[in-house]
């Protein structure tokens, strides 16, 4: 057995770098292995070869923790998907953790079992029931030993809280990070006032993952820090924001964009604007710096590539990689050659290939009735009658 | 032993679809084993796992061909890199062959023996030089027994007979592949004589490969369908274009791009983009249609999804996908479960989430006096003089 | 003589529309006859046909005010220009009272006496030297009788206080209008506050002129009648905006642009865009409602032509206009035909043919470090010094 | 009375440069007094004034021809018009022609009488119907002794021919100039074909002007000069484009991009533009250079800056311009004073501040079958029968 690892507080405490990782459900969509719309990771137990392989590219690039690929896997999650599984719930928990574990002792990374938000809370279960959801996955990752505890992807700071009161049972730290922005939760709840609820609820690392942009989300976790230190408490921050440029998504973030999910290609951000983010959380005073959906394993390593200064070393990846372009000088065109430089990536503003196509989008959205208005005027007229009711019947259970 | 697969000429002659893999030097680049610059295959030696996941997701996705990872891996070009390498060239070209038969054997999939376009051409060796390098691959092929020939990525027609007139040799079926578009080979042959040239020499499937987004391909294999018809002569075509968008390309292609390698995301196409791609190859008469650098599994699937009518059946990996963005249909909101339909994602025009960025770019270039003046004017006062040093010596060798 | 018309007030009192004038600076440098950068009317008194022309296109295009083009046209602003003038200050002023006065005549339009911001304040002259200079152009406008005042783009509300108390010495109904956004004057007083003091040093007619766009200006003016309602005070309101899309403009306005003043042709607001702006206006209780810099005949009549069910009549030049496009229904080609309606109009989404270009800018800017920084960085070798110094000069003054 | 002017030819033969006028019935419908659909110019005799002071505006900017304003004047034409007009053809035509005499002789310049094409033509009237209209018009010129005649505007080079046969009757210098582009006329005839066939007709002067972009005119008279060359003949040229960025045309030029005629603002070209294509036009050989619909007098004057070198002499609008932004140099802001210099402005990207918008537009049309979808799919149900049966009775007449 190697000498135990330094525990994710001991890291962060010593003021550590802590790289997270990327985003798996996006990466295993490409790949084949993961539903779009369901979202769930029931590939842990059905191709086990896929999940091993995303985990050791993210350690490879620098990542120093591996989440159990657990993102929407409680039990009424996986029951309200349209197809039948193969496996149980505990049984992709399970599995999850096993090839968590696996690639984390190949290299100087940590395990974290992940929950999520839930459909019972949505649907406005009791406390009780949103929390017995949340016990049964947390089970496992006692079970199975994990170094600490992750609840992230959360709209309400409500259910959050919750979590982090159940996470805390297990004794192991508990990391909270929430999908908002600067705008607050969808009750219209602060940053701040978000972050000194979820470490007054015991959560000894806070942050924000998923919904928007990298600069968007170091803009929140700073809102958080701030009201953390007003409120005279103290956390740790992380940060694993999209790897898409979302300048036009109003509090809701990426989903009411028209290209969520299918069309974001245009939207993913280059290695480049991810050195730019690492500098600007480094900056910023978190510590845990990671990526969600979008995120490959080559933005973690960019990730990784910024921030070597600070933690005196490069990721496994970089081997194949020259820092800022320079495996490009030996090209034979002098013209490429010339893009060997920090200055020439740095500043080059890259165009779309989309001469046809706008630069920002209009975010469809429930509360803007302008978006509203233009969503209806968009749909023809056979399925206006079918959207009308659905805006009805929503409405009626809003 | 499973019975014997049919070869790749009995499926053509017999009119199926035979759907080609997607991009191995651009995918392994993002996912940690590659090194851009000098784009070698050394993985498939180094780290057969990350290969063997990558050729296994492409055969999920519906490719009918495992090509193996033999990109650039001819002992001129594997000598040239900067690294020393920890294997010889023979046992890369090995490992890659070992790698693609068993993932073929997973599946409805045969393996081609890939050569590519060799620095000892560009550095004028002569002809016997040039087919000694094409030789020492081929004899890897068939002591593998592989199941045809591809010889593809080539700017010149002339080396790219070469190369048919060395593989002929293995008795194998012959496909060749040429990086051109409507303009045609570097010194300006144009594509139906390119065709007619390979067809002569051998080849029994012609057609192009990279350097210019899938339309301005199957617009290129058109025209060497034209040719090789009007000569009077019979081929098969394929096709495997870039997955960008890349209207603002001079002849070179998209190396000549600002972007290339490092900022083409915003030119992503979308799965949408290649089902009307895969349409479109599909009524010019092309069977045998894949992608090169930017394809990636899910791109692949949509060739698969959008001609699944004409094939019969969909990919194994369209278990995680809905046809047409389906799988939202049960999102909470109205707003998304708009989303799933057809039309919604045929008539989308994705933004970029770059306002500040052209949708264009103007390729630097070296025959283009005014892209040459561009490029000069870019550049600060330091690298100048090293740019005009670098200029006056390329055009000595041109 | 005609029975004398109905004045400023009554008008606004009654809730008639008061339709502005457009920008004659900007109009009268496109056709030759104002110098960018100085800006100063000279015209007025040099070329009385190119500025009597211009006013009578406002006057068929449905203005009621017919403004003296007397913008700049202080004595202390005329001795900073380059050139000699052959006209003195109030010549020029007394020119443009009889040109504004003759055209007037010929329609249901009111002459309006415009001051504007000095040099006298920006060099920190002294209250009463100020003053001065704001009471020599208002002795002309007295003398030649014109129907009210209007003091006009300030970027301090201290410097327009002045400016009223000196207007309201002439007895006649006083306006105001600051060329401020959202963000407030340019010591930080926001709308709110400045409309207020501006109501309490007498104007009676509040509101925003040029600076930045149509929508950006109606907010702020929104933001002033909240100050004033706030208050408990009462006033009327005007907004006379920029004919360009500005929405990367920070504190200062178009200004800062990179494109500021001439290459601003991409950002010019259609005809449709200015009806969107009319309604919006007059939906936020603004009934004084007009244009500055980039206004030209047409946009003013757009105006005209969207509140013509409130004003129960449209303007003369609308004899030449079909409404929303309907002068198209006999074209011979039915594509064109088929933009003869309002719905393809307001729908369009118009296209630069700018591929090259992006779609904002980032405003240059001295407070802004980050303006600043890439400022310095796109400048060449050559200017950079010069620039430094003018930046150390710059800040020493600042 | 003044010493004879040098007629068109004797300066053209001599090498000197003739600067066109802009664009007159684009201009005045922005001021009120031309109708957009209908586009006659009544107003030469409803409202001299307007157009007295347009042309006076480009004799500022230095336009050297001053071209009766007669555009769409042919009595087929003005009857064909809704409304019933207060004046007669011959009135309009005489007026037209007064009004450029009375400007010319302020200045250097001649007065070139204009015919365009004609709706006889184009409903298929005979050629001595057609050669009749023309004729009426020809005779008003005559008889007003205007100093040469100008054929513009036809897309179809028969009918041109047909004008200059008619115009040649006259005695006077004829110049011909067609609204196409590279491609050639509505029939397919090319540029270089064109042009020989007007040589041969007897025009002295023949070249393009209106539907395209400036450098896509340039090009197109660039292919006429060619053609005239290879066949043996000789001829001046010249050119008069678009003020409109258009690389999105088809063959049928601006008429067919959906922003035609009201939203095309975002396309205006700027002085910088104009300044670039003048010379770009000098170095192709063509001396006669102006503009068509878009072209302000400012642009003019960007032509005569441009050129001031090979004429000697600056026009009388620059007194009111100061050379690539050398106006600015007083400016109060460094940044600001840093835009005055030709670098800055020759390299800058302006901005649309429309980040909704797309860059390009599809062109809707006719011939193109997928124009011909998108425009039927983008129509609503209840205009779609009505667009089809306008399609099939288009069809049946074409």
């Amino acid at each position: 057995m190697a000498p135990a690892k330094k525990g994710i507080l001991e890291r962060l405490e010593a003021g550590d770098v802590v790289i997270g990782d990327g985003g798996f459900v996006f990466a295993l969509e490409k790949r084949g292995y993961v539903k779009a719309g369901p979202w769930t990771p029931e590939a842990a137990a059905e191709h086990p070869e896929a999940v091993r392989q995303l985990h050791r590219e993210f350690l490879r690039a620098g990542s120093n923790v591996m989440q159990t690929f657990t993102f929407y896997a409680s039990d009424d999650k996986l029951e309200n998907r349209g197809n039948v599984l193969q496996f149980t719930g505990q049984q992709i928990n399970e599995a999850a953790c096993d090839l968590a574990r696996e690639v984390a002792g190949e290299g100087d990374a940590l395990v974290a079992g992940g929950v999520s938000q839930t459909p019972s809370y949505l649907s406005c279960k009791s406390e009780d029931e949103v929390k017995a959801v949340f016990k049964k996955q947390m089970d496992v990752f006692v079970k199975k030993n994990v170094d600490f505890l992750i609840a992230e992807y959360f709209e309400h700071v409500e259910e959050a809280e919750w979590a982090v009161h159940v996470l805390k049972m297990s004794g192991k730290p508990v990391a909270t990070s929430l999908c908002i922005g600067p705008d607050g939760d969808l009750n219209g709840v602060s940053p701040g006032d978000c972050a000194v609820r979820l470490v007054k609820a015991g959560a000894q690392i806070v942050g924000v993952n998923c919904h928007f942009d990298p600069m968007t989300c170091v803009k929140t976790v700073k809102l958080m820090k701030e009201g953390v230190e007003r409120a005279g408490l103290k956390a740790h921050y992380m940060v694993q924001p999209l790897a898409y440029h979302t300048p036009d998504c109003n509090r809701q973030g990426f989903i009411d964009l028209p290209e969520f999910p299918f069309a974001l290609e245009p939207r993913v951000v280059t290695r480049w604007d991810v050195q730019k983010y690492a500098r600007e959380a480094y900056n910023a005073g978190i510590r845990y710096i990671g990526g969600c959906c979008g995120f490959e394993p080559y933005h973690i390593r960019a990730v990784a590539e910024e921030l070597a200064p600070e933690r005196g070393f490069l990721p496994a990846a970089s081997e194949k990689h020259g820092m800022w372009g320079s495996g490009l000088d030996m090209h034979t065109k002098p013209w490429v050659r010339a893009r060997a430089r920090r200055d020439y990536w740095e500043k080059l503003k890259p165009a779309s290939g989309r001469p046809l196509c706008p630069s920002i989008s209009t975010p469809d959205s429930w509360g803007v009735t302008k978006g509203h208005a233009d969503l209806m005027q968009q749909k023809e007229a056979t399925s206006e009658e079918q959207l009308k009711q659905l805006f009805k019947k929503a409405e009626a259970n809003d």
